[in-house]
Order: C-alpha cells, then structure tokens, then sequence
C-alpha cells in the first residue's frame, strides 16, 4: 500500500538550476512581505539601518502559517504558466493573510485593486502599514484579499469551500491548503468525504494539500503527531491517493515540491481524460499532497534560548520586544536581511523583472482569477414563471396541503433551465421535505458503489445535481464555495438543526457584508437560500430534540444589509417568497415553511399582493371594515397563522359585535422600524396596521421574545401580546404542541377575552367552553393518538 | 496490513448450541417488543388474531436501527455475565429507541422505574401504547430511557459523549454504536482521534461499534459505499484496529458476533495488562467494530413488491397502511408472528426464566448502570477558598489585571483537590485565555508521539488532565460524557467560536430541562461551566470573524430552570461567580469575561456582596446618594462597564449638579422578570434600582436588544436606552471598536446629554469635547496603532 502513493524524494531534476534559484527568489520575496507586513510601518526596503520608529508599536499577525501557504503558491504558479491552468487558491490556515497578501501583492493585484498601495517603496510601506492595522485590514484572508473566497477565520470549511468552487467547473483546479489545526475540526474531518460527490466528467478538481506544520496556537496537531503509516491509512481510507513532500532544507523543498506537483496535475489529467472520453465515470482517487514543513519555516530557528522555527512560538509574532530590546531588534532585521531583499525588489520598490516573469498574467494569475470574484462570472438564473405551479384554492381555509410540494416542482424548473448553474443541497432530506419532484430533472449525485437495489426509487446517478449528505456542514460548505465562484443555489434542512450551522451562517453574513458595504471590486454574487422546514410544530414523531426555531433570532442580530426571513403562511405565499429569493443577490434568505399538509388560505394572485408588502389585513378573517378594531390578531408563521385564524373564527361566531382586525406577517423585517433594517415599516404603516393602543395578539412562529426584540421601539408595543414556542413539548400531536405551549385557538380567545376590558366579565362562559375544549382535545389525543379530525376545518368560515 | 485486523469468519464454536438458541431467542424478544412499541396498542403477546383496534391509529417510530442495536446488547450481556464486566451503552442511531427500550424492558430495568409497566401482559400493553405516543415518550433514546446518557436525537455525539465517560472511569468499557449516518458528520468524524486523549493506565475503554446498515433515511451512505480496503484503512488511520463483523443470517451472525466480542475484550484486557504493569503508558491501537447488517434487520423482506429489510425503506415504519389495507394488517401479523412470542414469554406475558438469565443483574445490567445515572455516583467538588486568589484592590479602577489569572490559579487547586474527578478543557487555547497556571498541577493529556522540544514549554503528559483538541465538538462532547456519568468540569473557548457548539447547548439543556423537571429518578449531576474568553471587544489583531457576543441570546431561549449568564466585570467578581458555577447542579452556566488586562473595580468582600446580589449601585460611581437620580447609566460586562464609569467620571467632573447613579449587572437574568426565570427581579427590586422614569443608559456587552428581549416587561422599560456591539468592527484598538459601536465613555456622555431634557440646551460645549474627543482618538490609533495610554486613567476618580 506504501510505496505506489509516495513520491518526491525519488524523483530529481524536475527544476534546472535557473529554475531553482528564481522560484526559491520569488518565495523569499513572499516571505519578506510576511515579515514585513507584521513587524515594519517604515524603511520598507531596508535602506537604511532598521530603527526603532520604523518598527510597528503594536504587533500583530501570524507569521507561522505564512511561508507555507506562499511556498505553495510559488509553485503553482509554475506550472499554471506552464500548462495554461485555471487555478484559484484557498488558504484554510487563513490566518497566515501574510501568505496570500504577499503572493497578492507580488502579481500586482494588489495594487490594482488598491492603487494606493502601489508596486513601489511608498506603495510597500502602506501595504505593510495596512496590515492588521487599526482602520485597515484584518490578519486573516478576509474579503478585502483579491483571489479568495474563504477567509479562515473560523476553521473548519476551507475544504468544503474548495469542493463548492470546483463543481460544474470542469476545467478549474481549486488548490485547497489544509491547515494540520483546521484538520481536527468535525467539519473539516468530514469534508475529505467530498471526492464521493465529485463527477470527474462534468466536474473540476479539488487538489487537497495538508500542510503539516505541525503546531496550533500553543499545541501539536493530531495528525503530525501519528506515524506515517497512519497518515497513510487515513487519507487512502478517505479515497484518496497521498503524495508526500517533507522537509525543511529550502532547495530540497522546492525540487520535492515541483516533482509531485507534476505528477499530481499528470494524475488529474489522465483522471478527466478517461472520465471524459465517454461511458459511465467512475470515482477516481483523486490525488492529495501530505505537505510537511517547519512552522514558521525560514524564520528565526531560535528566539532567546528557545526553538522558534518548527515551534508553535511561532504561530503568531515570533518574538515582540523589538522595540524595548536592541537584540530583537537586531534579529529582526537579520531575519529581513537573510532574504536578500536588494536581490528581489529594484531601487524603486519593484519586483525584479525575472521574478515578475514566474507568474502567469491577467485572469490567469491565481489573485485576479475570476472564480474568486464569482459575481464577475455569474449569470442571471433563469426562472420559470412561479405562478405555474400555484396552488387552486377555491375555498380558502378548506383545503390540505403540503406547503413545500409546488416549491419543488417549481425548484425542479428552474433546475432543467439551469443545468449546469443551479443545484439543491439538503442533508438526506429531499423527498421528506416534499421537494422530490426535483429528481424528475435530476437526481442525487453518488460517486460512491451502486447495487442492483438503487434502481428502484434510489434516485442515485452519477450526474445528478441534488447534493446530499449527512452532514450540514459540508453542505453550506459547498454552497458557499458554489455561490461566492458566481452560481445559484437553494439549501433546505430540519429547522432544529439549522443550529449546526450557526456560526457557518455568523461567518457568511459577514464576509457578505463586508463584500457588499466596503469591498467595491466585489461583484454581487447570488444569495444563499436557506428553506428551514420541518419546522418545530410538526415533530409529532422526533419530540423535544427536535424542536426549536431559534435560528431565525441568530439571524436577526447580523447586519440588516444582508439578512432576510420570510415566513410564508401557505404553498401560494412560498412560491412567491421563493421567487424572490432566488432572484435576489448578496444576501442570506431564510424562509420557513413546513412539510406536512396545512390549511392554504391565499390565490397565487393574493399571495402575490400580500407577499409584495411583506405584512397586511386579511379582510376575510377581519371584521373592523375599516374602522379602529377592539383587538388585533396578528399571525406569522404556517401553523400560528392556521391556529390565529381559527380563533379569530370562534370570536366572530361567538362574539359578533367584537371589532377584530386580522394581520398576517410573511416579511418578518417588517416588524422592525425602517430605521433598523430596509425592509422595516415606518412608524405610520405600523400603527395603521397594529393601531396606537389597541391589544394585539401575536401568534408567532418562533419564540415569542424574538418580535419584542425587533418591535420594541413602536408606539403600541406596550399592547403587544406575543405567543410563541416556549421549549414546551415531547411527542405530541399538533394540536396539543400548539396547546402547551398556547399558541392554539382556545387559548388565543382567552387573551382576547383577558384583553379587551369591556368582555372580561360578559364571557365566562366562553372561557369556559375553551377551557373545557383544551380538556377534551387533550384527552382525545392521549387515547387515540391523534388529533380530532375536525379541528382543521373550523378556521376560515366563508 | 489486511488480514491481522479481520476476524469473526475464521473463528467458529464460540457459542454452544443452547447459547446460539438463547441469544438468538433474547434478540427475537427484543425485535418482538419493537415491532410492537411501533405498532400495537392492544394485544400485547398475540394471544388473538390481530385485528385493527390493537394497531395504533398514527404509527410513529424507527424501526430501521433497532435490531442492530439490540444484538449488540444482546452480545454484550454475555460477557457481561461472563466476566462481570461494568458496561454502559451509547446508541449513536438514538432514533432506533425501540432497540433500547426493549432490552431495557427485558433487563427489569424499565418496570423498576416505571412500575406501571411492569412486566406482564397489562404492562406490555402500557409499554407498547407510551412508545411514540402524544403525552408520552419519544421515539429517541430520550432521558426517560434508564441506561442511557445519550439521546441521539441530533446525530454526531455519540462517540465524544463516549470518551467523555471513559475518561477517569479505569473498569468502564463503554459500547458505542455508531451509526453510519450519523458517521457522516463532521462532529462524529473527529472524534475518532478521542483515542489520541485516552491514557489506558488511567482511564476507560470506549468501544466503537460502527453499525454498517447501509441507509439513512432515503440515502445509501458513503462508508457503506466504498471498498473493504478503504473502510479498513480509513480506521486504521484513525489509530483502530477494526475487527469486521458481517452478514445477515441470524445464526452465523451470533457466531461472529460472539466470537469477535472475545477477542476485542481480551485484546481490552490485555491493553490494560501492559498499561498498568508501570512505565510511561503508549497509545495502544484499540480494537473496533464493524458491523455490518442489513437495515430493519429480521424485517420483512419485500412490501409491495420493493425491498425492505436491507433498504433506506425500512428507516421508519416499513408500511403503514395497516388499519386500511387486510393484507397489510396480516404482513404484520405473520411477521410479530415470526419471533415465536408464546417461546420468549410465559402466559402472564413475562420473559421466560431462562431468557431472564442472560442479562446480568443489579447494577451491572446495562441498563441499570449507574454511570449512565451519573448523579448517583457523583461526589461533592473540594473547592478551596476563593479568597485566597483574590487580586488586592486597593484603589478601585487604577490598576490593570487580566480577569482570568486568578481564576486560572483557583482552577489549579481546584484540579489538586480532585484529581480523579475534574477537568478542564478548551480548544488549543487555555494559555491564551491565562489559565495556564493550571499546568502547575497537570499538564495536557497527548498519548500522540512525543518530541524532544515539548519538553521546552510543550506542556504535554500522558497522564494529563487538561484537555486541548482543535474540535469545540469534541471537546463539549468529552465534558458532556464526563459530567453525565458523574464528575466535573470546565469548558473555555473563544466567544464568538461558541457558536459552533449552538446545536450542542440546545440539545445538552433539553437533556437537563427534561432530567431536571421530569425523570425524579435521576440523580442531579453537576452543572455544565463554559466560561467565553478572548470576548468581542478585545480582537485587536483577530478582526470582524472573531466578534459575536451572541453565544448568550441563544442561551436565553431554553429553559430558565437549568440556564444561567455571568458577565463579571473584573478578576475578583470572576472568582465569585466561578465559585458559585462550580457548586451548582443541572444548569448550564455562561460566564463571559475576557482575558486582557482590564481595570479592576472591586475587592473580594465587595465582589461577594455584588454577586449575591447579581446587580446592584455601586456608589462610589453614583452621586444620587439615596435620592432619585436624573439619569441611570447601567453597565453589563467587562469592557462596558469601564467605559460606563469612564463617561461617569466625565459627568462628576463635568456636571457636578447632575444627580447620576451607576448599576452594574453580573447576573444577566436579573434584568428578566422573576416570574420569567428563578433569578429574576421582582418589579420591586427593578423599579428601585432603574426607576419607573428617568432615562437609563444600559451599556451592555452584547448584542443590545437581547437587554430589551429581557426586560420588556418592566415598567420603565421604554426609558431603556441600550449600547452594545452591532456588527461594526475590523481591525480596532479597543477603544476605537468601542466607539464604531458607540459603547465608548464619549458616545455615553452624548446618550446621557440627548436623554436628560434640561442638560440638552446648556451643555453644547461638553457635547463638542465629546466629538472632538473621539475623533481625536481615532486619529491618534490610525496614526500609530494604539490607543492613547491616559485612557485607562479617567474611570474612577478616588
């Protein structure tokens, strides 16, 4: 098993001396500027001796990381140029920016994205300036990088970015360095597995490069800490086939280095040439490079009596006295003398011109690559007409159905007029969530073995475009990468375990902020469409684990620029939610709606009105006519509004005389004022809808704080009631969820009742009958196992 | 490589006859009380033909994992028996409950707990009917599950909860079934490389069994889906010995089954002989399981016409037609039928004597084990004195401290004091987050190769018990393990990467929500103490992706009686409040406070008194001296709360006539109602602290409307004027990202000048030195990096 999938060491010559010496000049260059970058904010180009005063007064960054990751770069670039190859780069350690700045910077890049840090010693000394500086750019690779789509501040994702990026772009090499850190987190662990989804006939290549540096912030890694034959073991059992380049002696490296990457791109292409002359593809084992070198590799290899180089000292800043201790002053610019800055930079400033001859020009070099400014690439998706697979409702509040079904044949449309742009990602879930007329265009994409039992209802193909796996990590993963290299895509999962997710959609949303208000040579890239569904009122079988619908308060506290959720109360209202979302760009779009059958209230032509203002009357439910009611009743979510209505149904047969104004929220933004977030409601849409002092009763999907939290600052919150989930359940029917945790029709009439003063002491007796109505509907449910049928049908009386 | 680590095929005549006929007889009993959870709610023992009135109306479970699960236990119990073995089970697939349920029921277990269903026909009936039924228990391996501390509802915990529990637990063998769904996530993925923590000198043996069915709910799944060659090398990878266990007939499967089980317990057993015969113990390759077995095993072969046993078909309720459809209802007769019901229970419907004999008695049945009841053998912490490490405090607000030393110094005594009972652990970063001084007392745990440098500073032992993976997963994982089955813990990691645990926090406080208030035979267990460090406001070199202070809002939408949300403000309120965490039982309590240098406000004596209380005046910073104040300003948290008393201080200086009164908050549910969480304040106790009134500037830690989603029920609510972190950050000095979200000691004095109405008119002149103040700033840390050093200085005048 051993020898085949080694290499490096037994192959020489594969650089000629010349070769050599400039590939090993130009990675000095990068590591100068890593130097550079922490430590200097003047003498950019040590002209003159280093001084305390050109020395940054506080230092910050991480060197460790850097030399490696710009190593790698130094030799793709070879053999880009040589072989005309469309690469982009990602830089899982991404707090090794230096590593990618640099590279960046040398190709000139940089300075045409920020002509202020132009290609000369003014432009090197702001470049080093900006670095990790107050009021400039961050020490990680954040959007503001040119040629990066992945910032690595949170590890974990950089390999399922890489996989993201590399589907439907047959012709892409996404050149992912790993780092031995990241290597130990769950979702990077899992995102190995990603090669059994790749189709290497229609797809492009993730080239996965494990850089064993060997130290986290102050620890070892795991996997430099196990012996080779495990290693071995490790990434033959994750399918593919290791190549190995260790070492620390720089010329050794360099010839290591370009020797497997030759053999690797060889291995690749005769993977896409057999896979693509035709015939059904078979999963390869893709090839994958075990990179060992020092942390901190060219760097001090001692700092006062301790190993520096090859040590977690090096991770961030070796060594930070500079300016207090004349010796690390000294060190330091020996450290910056030891690359030779005068052989690599011209009296101006200016990389020499043989250096400046080993990167490949325009789009081609990997910092201006067009991948990794996706919105550049990107085209319109084309839509079919959302009103085609709307729902007839004749009679509303009469009819049962699933809400998600008529989504996924509209979903499936625009799937077979998107075919190589658009694809669906849920963990395992797909059919279950209703969404499975998708398969009728295209089925689940598996690399892995088939057997003879797949044909029947597997819905299993090479070629498919529906992606799923069981791990939410990995999908959001490949979404990102998808969408931030210019594509469209649409993620649905349980809504309780959206929460797997979190901080992946934290990281999200910020990378699409910052794109979108401070980085203006971002084109805007699609948005990322989240349907969270089987939602927290229907686990009549799963229970208390699976409910909470508490992603959406995540969402709400990052920037109003870039969040959206949506809460459409029926089939009608989601397709047009759906519509919008898919057409919309450079936001997260969270939309919850649930599986199961429910009561369908709106025409398409209705939804379509209702979902234009986001929130509104229902007039049918409402009986004010126009005047100031004596109570609202709001609703937002499928199931508060179905319960929200039928009470409104009891108190109209009940209580005639009662004025009573019904308003249902599919735009949850809505409920913040204008000034919080641009799809807010003025202060005057908001009391004309929910009056100035009137109670309103607010059934609400999610956990009822959250509309307090976004309502807070208009005039009637004072008289805002809101019901919600309040971590009440087990195994229950619907109707006994809704009850415990009072969000049913009884118990919303008995806060009418409660609420509107001038009834509390002429109605006992319908209290009575709603107390007596919870009893009964409790205990039908304990016996038979159900709810009783006719619930559903006393909502919306025509 | 192959052959040594296979097994199971070549060994024969493990079993005799009579025990190939009992255990196969045992394992029918379990599958019968499946099939019967899932179906019946009448007709327990099939003593009448089976007619619809005995089938539940709505058929709710999993069948698809659960004869997997119960032949594994089935296979245990014998060694169990045999070699008085103390084992406890984790069921990864936990939505195969029935698989639990039933050997539960067997063992006696279930009818000790639950006396109502006891172990006869009428209890049977009871036992069946509350499976999966509205009011009772769910179709997961919930809390109500004696036996169990792993619910399994969210999938990917199995394993590290596994670890968790082994750790310090020397004769413990935990059997961990994973399933390969759940082996898909990213979670489960890592934490494969928990053997790397595992001293076997000291602590237990995790047993993984991965069960191979083949399926997840509609999916085939990948490590079903690649080669033998692969599976096998990828576990060695992982540092396992994998011993595969295969095939589908029922008696050749006990044969392997059996066989394989005594050679993994003697390899166990001879691991521990060499460990703990002395010497530095070594990373043994501990054995594993693969077992792989059809899904719905001993289940229908075909329904219909399509596969069943074997598919994705049998994951839930394999046909479910049953009161519609004659021959649906006879398929289920004959297949209840087949596990010969009248030979595995006796006419009263109790297990038959010598099937009783199988399982072992007391508390070595699985299911009676009382490490999976691990408050039963907890024993009290030794805490010692708190005082002891209180930072001196002479002159409030003059002296710069890092919050978290001192605590680091208590952690250490508290690990001398219990040095088999406690643990700290955190993701690479205990000495970042200044709690080194723990390693004074015990190092990292890495049974990893070791090197000659870590001798220098590296910090490592094989018989460590401090506990650093790059995998926040696995690590809530291990403590959740450690404190279920009995012990104590410490969790610390960086505040905005808490996120990535989210769905982890959600699942462990339902667990204790349910432990807590609805299983009374659970014994408390010590409470989950998770402090957040490195916090939002101190990101100097980090930027945008590493602030999120939102950890806490989720925090707040589970169940009051087991959350609780600390934000001391500096070092001596942190020893109170962490004192307190660390007596608690059944809670899951948030501390936040970060690890830089910040001033130091209280003595241990007013720290005590302040924490007692949770919020309170602080008069030193007040001048209302017992009459009602103009303005409130209110603080929560370490950064907030100096630059609160900084714009006090300005206002002294400035205002003199202004009557000001300043409140600190350490208990974040204080601001909640009390009828809204048990440490909530009366309106009372409100009202006399932030007045009924008078504007309250509230400077706040985190995201700022989670103050308004807290207190919007108090009467001065809509006085409430709130500051806090509002995504708006980068690269900043501390000061500067305090004024980008206005939570600075200028923007403070602006609030407290727009909110009182007789200041705004005659203090133009302290408004303008506000602006010019902050714009001063800015400059001055764009200009060198730093903030001003006299900052600090103007907090708290004596």
């Amino acid at each position: 098993m051993g020898q085949r999938s080694t290499s490096g060491a037994a192959q020489q010559g594969t650089l000629d001396s010349d070769e050599l010496r400039l590939i090993d000049a130009w990675w000095r260059a990068c590591n100068y500027l890593s130097v550079g970058m922490i430590y200097l904010i003047d003498n950019p180009l040590l002209k003159e001796p280093l001084k305390v005063d050109h020395v940054k007064q506080r230092l910050l960054g991480h060197w460790g990381a850097s030399p490696a990751l710009s190593f790698v770069w130094a030799h793709l670039n070879r053999v880009i140029k040589r072989d005309d190859l469309d690469v982009i780069f990602m830089a899982g350690p991404g707090h090794g920016a230096p590593g990618v700045l640099g590279p960046a910077y040398l190709e000139g890049t940089y300075s045409e994205v920020y002509p202020d840090k132009s290609e000369d010693a003014e432009g090197m000394q702001k470049f080093f300036k900006q670095f990790s500086f107050p009021g400039h750019i961050g020490s990680h690779v954040t959007p503001e990088t040119p040629g990066s789509i992945h910032e690595g501040g949170e590890l974990g994702y950089s390999l399922s970015h890489a996989y993201g990026a590399a589907l439907d772009n047959p012709d892409l090499i996404v050149a992912c360095v790993v780092g031995d850190g990241e290597a130990e987190t769950g979702p990077l662990a899992t995102a190995w597995h990603s090669n059994k989804f790749v189709n290497p006939a229609r797809d492009g290549t993730v080239l996965p490069i494990l850089n064993l540096n060997g130290y986290k912030i102050a620890n070892p890694t795991i996997l430099a800490r196990i012996s080779h034959r495990e290693l071995e073991a490790l990434f033959e059992g994750y399918g593919y086939k290791p190549f190995f380049v260790e070492g620390s002696d720089h010329a050794e490296m360099h010839e290591k280095m370009a020797a497997t990457l030759d053999t690797v791109i060889a291995e690749i292409r005769a993977i896409h040439e057999k896979a693509r002359a035709g015939g059904e593809p078979e999963r390869p084992r893709w090839p994958m490079i075990v990179l060992r070198t020092p942390k901190g590799w060219s760097g001090p290899k001692e700092v006062k009596g301790h190993k520096a180089e090859g040590s977690w000292r090096s991770h961030q800043v070796p060594f930070g006295d500079v300016r207090d201790n004349p010796d690390s002053l000294a060190l330091l610019e020996s450290w910056l003398h030891s690359y030779k800055p005068e052989e690599l930079f011209d009296a101006d400033g200016r990389l020499m011109p043989e250096l400046r001859a080993l990167a490949p020009t325009g789009s081609r070099r990997i910092s201006a690559n067009p991948h990794a400014n996706g919105g550049v690439l990107r085209r319109e998706l084309k839509l079919p007409d959302f009103r085609a697979y709307a729902l007839e409702v004749s009679h509303a509040g009469q009819v049962l159905q699933e809400n998600t079904r008529p989504l996924g044949e509209f979903l499936r449309d625009t799937m077979r007029a998107n075919m190589s742009t658009f694809r669906v990602f849920g963990p395992d879930e797909t059919a279950s969530n209703r969404l499975q007329a998708i398969y009728e265009v295209s089925k689940k994409v598996w690399m892995g073995d088939l057997l003879p039992e797949d044909e029947d209802g597997g819905e299993l193909s090479r070629d498919g475009r529906v992606m799923e796996m069981l791990s939410e990590h990995t999908l959001v993963g490949w979404l990102e990468g998808y969408l931030l290299s210019g594509r469209h895509g649409f993620f649905h999962t349980y809504e309780a375990f959206a929460h797997v997710v979190d901080s992946m959609f934290n990281q999200h949303a910020k990378w699409l902020d910052i794109c979108k208000n401070h980085v203006p040579w971002r084109a805007s890239v699609s948005s990322q469409n989240i349907l969270l569904s089987s939602t927290v009122w229907r686990q009549d079988h799963n229970g208390f684990s699976h409910q909470d619908p508490g992603f959406i308060d995540l969402v709400t506290n990052k920037s109003p620029s870039v969040t959206r959720v949506y809460l459409p109360p029926d089939a009608n209202t989601l397709l047009v939610v759906a519509d919008e979302c898919l057409r919309s760009t450079d936001c997260i779009n969270i939309i919850v709606a649930d599986k199961q059958k429910h009561l369908q209230f709106t025409t398409i032509d209705e939804a379509v009105v209702h979902c234009a203002k986001g929130l509104g009357v229902w007039r049918r439910a409402s009986n004010d006519e126009g005047e100031e009611p004596d109570v609202v009743m709001a609703s937002c979510g499928d199931v508060a509004t179905q319960e929200a209505l039928a009470a409104t149904a009891i108190l109209r047969e009940r209580l005639p005389e009662l004025k009573l104004r019904f308003v249902n929220v599919v735009d949850l933004f809505r409920m913040q004022p204008a000034s919080e977030h641009p799809h807010g409601s003025t202060e005057r849409e908001f009391d004309s809808l929910f009056t100035v002092d009137k109670p309103v009763i607010f059934n609400f999907h999610g956990y009822p704080w959250l509309i307090h939290k976004l309502a807070y600052r208009f005039r009637n919150h004072e008289h805002l009631h809101v019901r919600g989930y309040k971590e009440k359940g087990n195994i229950n029917t619907p109707l006994e969820l809704a009850i415990l945790n009072q969000v049913d029709r009884f118990n919303l009439v008995i806060d009418v009742l409660d609420r509107v003063p001038r009834l509390q002491a002429r109605t006992a007796y319908l209290r009575e009958d709603m107390k007596n109505a919870i009893i009964s509907n409790l205990s039908y449910a304990h016996t038979h196992g159900i709810d009783r049928a006719e619930i559903t049908d006393w909502v919306w009386p025509d």
